[in-house]
């Protein structure tokens, strides 16, 4: 396996393109090569997997990338603000940076759980054993703290085999525990050369950490991210993995909650879904679901009391149809919860993540209380249901399983090519590689303002609790 | 349609059977000509359905009876203690007591939800209209008050034809409204002379009263009960409807309690399921999942601290695996939770149910505190999932489906025939019908004393909290 | 743990106990002893299980036995004909015969999938195990000629963890490779003394061979079987495992049909079950279902054409409703199939089982041509679905888990009590070792003379087609 | 609610705009005002909706578009070959063209069902009735002749309430039937003047010609497609709906298709999925489940015999593994299948798709007899599942669910819009009109020469049948 050693020319280049429309820039990708020097190329061993003949638009090269703007307005600038941005496309280079024998890779999952990440870190291992051949790969157990606390476990095809199906993180997960230095000493003294970080926003502001560390001490160490969020509330990508098998169990809740609330007399199903930032998941549900009758996310302020309010609302709809469903989203109503009732304060976060109260539990008791204070003598129930660990626990859906499987796909090409400091994922439907910084910054909160909103509300029925 | 007067000789004969063995008692099942007098009796229409022709096998004579207690010592008395019971066996008679064309049924349903009730619906409707030509048959709404409260809402085959798919119950449900003298005086008022009624314990209890009541007044109406109880808490029958539905689905909390501990580090997952009296669920859904490290239930003390205690196995369990998983019925442990915590008190029940104290919450807090006190500096994690909603709200499996059917045509075919005050199930596999006052006071615990508990425990390998 | 020889007394009272009821006989149990002089007996090591206090009822004796018919007319014999039959009662015995330290058990799984293979094999190995300690543990590969043709796999509880959840069988199974001598010389050769055979009735009839050629060559080994059929073709016990789950998986099948049915302009939906014998999976799925217009079963012969036939049905069913769901039993139709037209000629079986013919292929072709020649010009559909191996090789439901996890303790704790020839199974919901014979020979056809085959007509309101 | 005549400046400026960037072609979507002059706007009636206040983002205006092709290579041409096509982007328009009081809306479905169809029916019942207060809206049923053979049923909320729930069609639906004059003559005797179609490839192919001589006869009614095809098979759109709930279902026939292969010794698990054109179902079944061997598609050829063929993969499978699963699509090896046996023709299809030869039943028999020739010792088994009606009559998936309910409402707006012959579908993820002479067009095929393909065999480790 012939090497030569990287062209500079070429080096320089890869982030320098002059484009052919205007107003374009693209995001620049770091590699290895960029802090150092006189690093070689290998030929890609997938030239001679022998079931594998790669044809000439097999390979991607630097030239390819995605644009994240769709034309929008035709008629003015393009985009409307600033410019379009473009990013570089993910897949197999032809030369790569790491000699497979010498790669000994880690792989970690941090936060909380989410459908996939096992189906991510089988795919990783498979995906570097069977298309590189890289036969040092190991998992780093409970998160972060994993790299300086306990032994890595080392990993192989055969144990991942049937991991695809299980729920939660065989690596085992945990918040807390990032101290910077440790981590990378551990890397370090580890042999760690490729580092794969699966985990949300709290760790890929981690992420960004140790990739400047590592590029700081000038190591030939690739750190790659694949964002994991349930709730679908990082920017920039398309959607993240585990999101639409959540949207899919939701609906299991919502369900109960309508029938408990159908065979009741004035009865209300109250369902509780993951989304801190964001209402993703309960609107993404409530559409599916068409059973709800009113939606309550993050993004969109509510009140319970006089017009235009909730109680109101539901006063309607109880006259109407005797029943009603009503889905929260856990970071909905924070501003309007008495924060000094201590019985609605939820856990505090290890990862430091803002104290939740209990928009659930608080709003089912304030149910109570206006039905007993406006309808005193008549029958009301209503059923409360928090299905977040039913939700977040299961294995991935078909859908969900397949992304995950080009995520992990994705990731091992970018570091096997050495480019670090980068995350996986699809843009319009292309996968990219985008800088870690930028991912660990993006937010994706429900538009409100849109067209979709609206839509959704002309769907739903439901109040937008604008006091007028 | 040729009819006759009852003959006297053969009605009293109905209970009065000598036995070819010895030691056995038959349970007496009341028929509206006890009360009433010269009451006429007609042929089935089974008779002269075009495709159905009963064999000389079909019809159920008064002499077909189930043994209750299956021989188990054939060296001692049979059974060991006091005679055997008898029940008179469910199904078609070749005579009915009522006419097709007069038949006004009443169905209500009462109490919380459980899989199935609505298939039992909807066989009453259809097999009434079906196989009797019944054709007023009414739905009460939102239990007892309902039949003096609300209008009822006639039912058809048509208008229930996809009710078996629901969960819930169409007619909706509600505890309380039980009030002896208007509920009688609107079944006379309303004209209905078949009243069918789907509850719990105290439903059945209420049932009691209806038909001493309806007795008392000597009214040709016949009352007929079908258990219904998600936790199966009640005896004699062999296990009531809904209750494997609810088993099959309490799987889905524990995998996720399951996925949830192993993907922490000292995991703990911790289910409450139903169960108040009785801990059949929790320990049915154990032994099936085979994922549970301990089950507790009401029927087994169990305490927390000290040698043989909760904490002990816990600490052993993290030891060898990292993990544990905790279910727990919601009746167990309330003589050890103090009431005097308020945050722990659950609602009380408008059926005049004790009020029950919250375990899953209490044994989460009692976790964490635990942990905090004994091992302060390591991580650990209870994730706690209450799943009632999510099981009882579902619809029936196959096999409760067939159950419900098979539970519905048994009390037409009883309530047809002219009995009344009885109640269908199932008795070692074979359908009969039992006396409603006893069915109301019979318990169904876990029997902790005799091998299959010890067998639980051997295959659970947990603790049986029996301080040495 | 103290031993000593078996006392002949106790021996020979075990199967010669007089009952305190007249007309009842007790079905003999064979045990080591019977047949190998001077054994002797160990103290159960449950005794010493840490967490395991056998209270005084937790051991089963040879007193304990199960009554097979439950009283039905009580003023005649009891029961009507013939001698009331008894089972010994399964469940662990206080000595047994084999020390754990020197049990060297096989497991073996024969003929064709059934839900809960894996759970049976699986609670072998981590009952002995666990148990009663023992260590050495094999699973016999692809069926009986695994005992000759390779080597058998040692297993432990650690590598069967999972297996309740998987479908099929992790042993493999094989039809055919039956050869007594082979077989015995193998289980000799390999020192097994526990042979554990999970199969149908004609594994059922190979392990009689095998149970008595042991005993022809007086060998201190125990054979237990734990009969698999998922038909439900398996007489004495009250059902078989996996039998359930296929129920509930059925209806997938019968759903889709209906759907497809009507979805289209006089379509049809057909539906062929598991069933060669027997028709109790399309009885009872068509029961649960409710979906079904007509159940066509081996047990009851029918015709197509003319008055009473399936086409008349049909006509008058797609006149009524648009469309029709039938559900065929693969025995069914048999008789009228013409042997001749190759197209429907299923194939051979290497278990030695009767050629069958496809009764759904040619019913599907015989609805084609019926429309064609009496409604030439009116639109048509039939479609045909055959689920049979997406119903056999899911995995077991909760209740079926359950089922099986008593089936394997149960032979457990009757091999190392030291019966043998013996299969375990419910009798009215109790466990009972029942002689392998008897089993071997046991039908469990659907009866079509009794009332609950009417019943089942009535429900599903289908011809009986007896002409007449 | 005041109306304007159209402005004909706007007219002709809606499809004429010079792009800011250039080398962009949009496609034109034609409006009633097109052909039919003088014609009068209407205020959208969501600007009263009580619960519903549009932002002036609210409404799409004619400059809202969406562009199919994004930058690829950036330093070449924008795209590489030919013009970028933009299309008009779907969502509610501020004027409309229908006034709600005046239409009378006829919604039909055409071919074989796909998951989702009744969600859409229901969606544009609910979107019409409750968004523009629409009151007359007809389901036309069992495909295109139900327009003049039977009268077109009324449809409301109330009715639809439950349809999403299930899976094919309400409406019934059938191929063939197709006669121009008299479906257009019968649109118009009924006064129909919006028309929502929902079908494949062929009745889009029959859109066209409706739309066209609807346009020749210069009627005032608006014609909307919705492209139906579970195979994905459509070109243009991101993908077609019920195909995520197809590839889902379709992980249920690979299960039981590996866990058969697994029991067995050596042992194929054969499944034939939906895909006449295209593997697209099949390659995202397999690479969803991981369980498969080898996937063949219709754009790869495959050849059975010799080196690099599919027998010589299988035998190594076997050596290696024991078993192994292979995925067909229905569509594939077309062209090696002998014609002349008539075993493996199956049947014409009204609709005039070409007649396939069964490739499923085909493999099956060809591996048979390979395997004997052979092998002719060993044991082996296929079993050949096709779980095709299983697959495509579930009902909707969330994300399907959720797609079926934005195509129906973009048909919605721009019929009410009064632009007609377009259909509706995401393009990068944004709902757009496009022509439906492009769509009847446009084919879908897996790109087998580009880099997805390869990662798709590298993932498998099939090979790829290329002769060298």
């Amino acid at each position: 396996m012939a090497s030569s050693p990287y062209q500079n020319a070429e080096s320089e280049s890869e982030n320098k393109f002059t484009f052919a429309i205007p107003n374009i820039k693209l995001q620049p990708l770091t590699h290895l090569k960029d802090y150092i020097p006189n690093l070689q190329t290998h030929p890609s061993p997938l030239d001679t997997n022998p079931f594998f003949r790669p044809l000439s638009e097999f390979y991607i090269t630097p030239s390819d990338v995605i644009l994240r703007h769709i034309l929008h307005d035709f008629t003015g600038t393009f985009p409307t603000s600033g410019p379009n941005l473009a990013y570089h496309r993910a897949g197999p280079r032809k030369q790569i940076h790491f000699e497979p024998g010498h790669v000994r890779a880690a792989i970690v999952t941090c936060g909380g759980l989410c459908p996939g990440m096992n189906t991510v870190i089988k795919e990783l291992v498979v995906g570097l054993w069977e298309l590189y051949g890289v036969r040092e790969i190991y998992g780093v157990r409970a998160g972060y703290r994993g790299f300086y606390s306990t032994e890595a476990v080392a990993l192989n095809p055969k144990m991942v085999h049937e991991w695809h199906r299980k729920g939660g993180t065989v690596l085992e997960t945990a918040r807390g525990g990032f101290d910077l230095d440790k981590i990378v000493n551990a890397i370090q003294d580890r042999g760690f050369n490729q580092v794969y970080i699966i985990g949300g926003d709290g760790t890929m502001r981690g992420m960004v950490q140790i990739f400047n560390e590592i590029k700081r001490r000038k190591l030939n160490i690739a750190v790659a991210g694949i964002p994991k969020t349930v709730d679908n509330d990082v920017g920039i990508i398309d959607k993240s993995f585990g999101f639409q098998t959540a949207v899919e169990m939701a609906q299991q809740a919502i369900n109960a909650a309508h029938t408990e609330a159908e065979s009741a007399v004035n009865g209300i199903g109250l369902v509780k879904l993951m989304g801190r930032s964001t209402g993703h998941i309960a609107l993404n549900a409530t559409l599916s679901s068409r059973d709800v009758d009113c939606c309550l996310i993050p993004e969109n302020d509510f009140y319970l009391e006089g017009k235009g309010g909730l109680f109101e609302f539901l006063d309607i709809r109880l006259k109407d149809n005797g029943h009603a469903v009503l889905v929260v989203a856990e970071g909905a109503g924070q501003d309007i919860i008495p924060r000094d009732d201590q019985s609605h304060v939820a856990e505090k976060d290890e990862s430091g993540n803002p104290v939740f109260l209990d928009v659930g539990g608080w709003l089912k008791s304030e149910l109570k209380k206006w039905w007993e204070r406006d309808h005193p003598k008549e029958l009301f129930t209503v059923k409360y249901i928090d299905p977040t660990y039913m939700i977040r626990a299961v294995p991935a859906n078909a859908t969900d399983n397949l992304y995950c499987t080009l995520l992990a796909h994705s990731a091992i090409h970018g570091a096997m090519a050495g480019y670090t400091g980068f995350v996986c994922g699809p843009i319009n439907g292309n996968y990219a590689y985008i800088p870690v910084e930028e991912v660990a910054k993006a937010k994706n909160p429900v538009n409100t303002r849109d067209h979709k909103w609206a839509w959704f509300r002309s769907i739903a029925n439901q109040p937008d609790f604008a006091r007028s």
